[in-house]
């Protein structure tokens, strides 16, 4: 990415204030964060939907080409389904379309013509894309099928609109979508499924919760719902991802059905898995600080700033080192940008803390004076390092910085995953973080917790055995559950 | 991409039949090649609306990445810009909104309200993304603004529909915009963008006319257009790119200005242009033969397809080689695939033509007897090359591959350029190829060339000068025109 493309694009209203609200005021930290480090702009004139920035987009498409990748190196395939769903395929599904209907958009005209049928806006495209499965597949050997695709999607949110996090137009939905000769199959599929969400995660230092969604909250449709959710900074969690298994509800409904091995036609067993751009929402609220972005090493769109520090009379001087700096860097498929604008040196390490750059380097006629470059990590730390050991340190620092980033939010989820014993002991957790109390399990005693609670069930702790006695009833816990506010 | 993913992801219904129509009959070619090849799937229950399979979403991919790599090359940074467009933004621009109303997918309803305001699914983006400038651009620092998106765009096609062609959803619409302190510079601007798109195709190896198509051809709201066609097999010419200097026009609609460097208020000078999938549908259209795709080197999901030739005994033997040329390929970057599926080999020989991958490598029990392995060419030509040195007669191949491709379809290109003197003369080309014309350049003339000639005037062609008398009138011919039979 050219330098001009970064800076020149877009015109803050007003100067830079080069401060941010306090992270603790997480609210209006966020909004200032997406609009100063130009990650969305929201004065889009239809509620709800907002417009990508390209620095925002850049980061976005990072973070999805971390995500495609472990779907790729899994046997999932990239194909594409139609925007619009016909009416009668919607509607379908009783379970599924009781549940989305009131916030399905409708194409009822084109043109001057009514149309003949109502066109939906995919909600979700199980209704576009099963109708396909029931042509694609016909005998044991399609088994399994499993693809996925990134498209926009919509939903009529009646709730307060948020960008990244609660949308009419979510403009990147990752759904994957795959279809089994058995139960069993499927199952592994779940279990695939989880392993590569958790990686991808991982991948943009994101930590996470993964629970069995209870039954009231699971995907509507599907059999069973696993849902990762994170920790926001203002103690709400963010579900930043579901996996279902749909059984064989959809495929009885599309009539979806192969040949098996002794030729007798069964219907298949399928799986679907989501992820929406609320995955960019986590990595800008998990790691940012007062100062802005702190974007992980594999997604930063920029990796290192070069920011020379001129005095009259060594401006060339500095300013070739800069470029050399910035080309061996560049060799070396480092995304780095030289700020050559106009601004003050100070402006610069605003703005490049803001956008979340992991590292900065500033070089000025002091530091050639010993032949250096001066390295200041994200976080303020500054090292003195040889020019010419400029690479090796910036791929020393890129080696550990993800890690660094991960453990330390990760640790900081641990620490607000709380265990309570009592509804009080609960309630004092709820809102701040994630209370994790025993649960008997049962639809009425979990659905009265998220009453007394003031919270939502998250459910069943994926990595936690139950122990001891329900908090709701007092009967024996078979599961850890985990109870939180949300978004 | 593992061979699973291209081999079982679809049932093509019914046994494979091993042959196309001749690519003569093009559209039952075109449309069976789509089919077989596994490009798109027809029949999802939306007229004009198709599906991609993840061979032909993938060949999408690679295209729009050689798109996208000339356009941030010169600076264009990639944003999003929401899907629905408020009614009173689309019918800002009279001009512009006469010539789309009839082409307007509407969402009137969402849930159970009706809108307050009626929203428009895109049919092109102008009155979404000026809004937007209107904000972002504030002084003559700002400009040039440059950015681009690629998205899905609707038109309420009242046409035949055709795959890639005429479409109903257009997947991915490349739109750039641009906005401009001068018309100086809006003018480089297009020039500008002439050459990318130029590039572009001949990256993919499309050759091309660029006309500036006649005053009511052009873009609804725009000063003038320039267009690139190529022409398919049929004798049709089919517009893939069109590049628009908006002048004013927009500017003074959506009040987008800026202060000069006098600190005068200014509208700014726009430009777009626009590639849709159409750019796919020529690499097919153009480069097809009677065995299928021919696809480029730079965008063939396969380059390189290896095949077995297995004989009882010796499969261990063989298997470890063609995996040992698939590795090496592999890792020199070459998109490699190894079919180690059941087919016959003549199968797969068949698959991999149809699929248009560049380059097969055989390897059976006799070929290692003389530690060779056999190349043979999309076109049929074989070659015995030696074990080691494999690699570097593919990467040979390679180098050449595309560059043979283009200009072999810009000769047949040139030579069914014809020009033409008198009416008759230009009536027996137009339907086969491009009749090249004199014309004056006067609308009425213009027009009623189209009725006479049967045909649509693409417009004066940007690398030819008018001489002699216009075939219309008999006056001077100000330009060489273009005339033909269009999609």
């Amino acid at each position: 990415m050219s330098e001009e493309s970064l800076l020149t694009t877009v015109s803050i209203e007003g100067p830079l204030s080069m401060s941010l609200p306090p992270k603790e005021e997480f609210s209006e930290w966020y909004n200032e964060v997406l609009r100063t480090a130009e990650i969305m702009d929201v004065r889009y004139p239809v509620k709800g939907m907002y417009v990508w920035h390209p620095f925002g987009f850049e980061l976005k498409d990072r973070v999805y080409d971390e995500l495609k990748a472990g779907l790729r190196s899994t046997g999932h395939d990239e194909a594409m389904f139609p925007l619009l769903i016909p009416r009668t395929e919607l509607m379908k599904e009783g379970e599924h379309i009781a549940d989305f209907e009131k916030e399905v958009f409708w194409v009822d005209r084109a043109g001057v013509d009514e149309l003949e049928e109502p066109l939906a806006l995919r909600p979700t495209s199980e209704t576009a894309i099963y109708p396909m499965f029931r042509l694609w597949i016909r005998s044991h050997t399609d088994l399994p099928l499993k693809v996925f695709q990134v498209v926009n999607t919509f939903r009529y949110e009646t709730e307060h609109t948020r960008p990244l996090i609660r949308l009419r137009e979510i403009t990147s939905f990752k759904e994957a979508h795959t279809a089994h000769a058995s139960a069993g199959e499927a199952e592994a599929q779940v279990d695939e499924a989880l392993g590569v969400y958790g990686e991808f995660f991982e991948s943009i230092g994101v930590p996470f919760t993964v629970t069995r969604r209870p039954s009231w909250d699971k995907f509507p449709g599907a059999e069973y719902t696993y849902a990762f959710d994170t920790l926001m900074p203002n103690g709400r969690t963010l579900q930043i991802g579901t996996v279902h298994n749909l059984g064989e509800n959809f495929a009885e409904t599309f009539d979806v059905t192969f040949e098996d091995e002794d030729g007798e036609q069964r219907h298949v067993h399928q799986t679907c898995y989501g992820i929406s751009e609320r995955c960019v929402a986590a990595v800008i609220g998990v790691h940012g600080d007062d100062n802005g972005l702190r974007l992980p090493w594999s997604v930063a769109p920029v990796q290192v700033a070069v920011v020379p520090i001129l005095f009259a009379g060594s401006e060339e001087e500095v300013m070739e080192a800069c470029l050399d700096v910035e080309e061996r860097l560049d060799e070396e498929g480092i995304r780095v940008e030289l700020d050559d604008s106009d601004d003050r040196p100070g402006e610069k390490f605003f703005r490049w803390e803001l956008r979340g750059a992991p590292v900065r380097i500033e070089i000025g006629p002091r530091d050639l004076e010993s032949d250096c470059a001066k390295l200041v990590s994200r976080e303020g730390e500054e090292t003195a390092v040889p020019l010419e050991g400029v690479v090796e340190r910036v791929q020393a620092v890129a080696s550990e910085y993800d890690g660094r980033l991960f453990d330390e939010a990760a640790a900081n989820l641990e620490d607000e995953l709380v265990k309570a014993d009592t509804i009080e002991g609960a309630r004092g957790i709820v809102g701040r973080g994630v209370a994790v109390v025993g649960w008997c399990g049962e639809d009425g005693c979990g659905k009265s917790l998220e009453e007394q609670l003031n919270g939502d069930l998250l459910g069943a702790l994926s990595d936690r055995e139950g122990s001891g006695e329900c908090i709701g009833c007092g009967s024996g816990a078979r599961v850890a559950a985990a109870v939180a506010r949300t978004y």
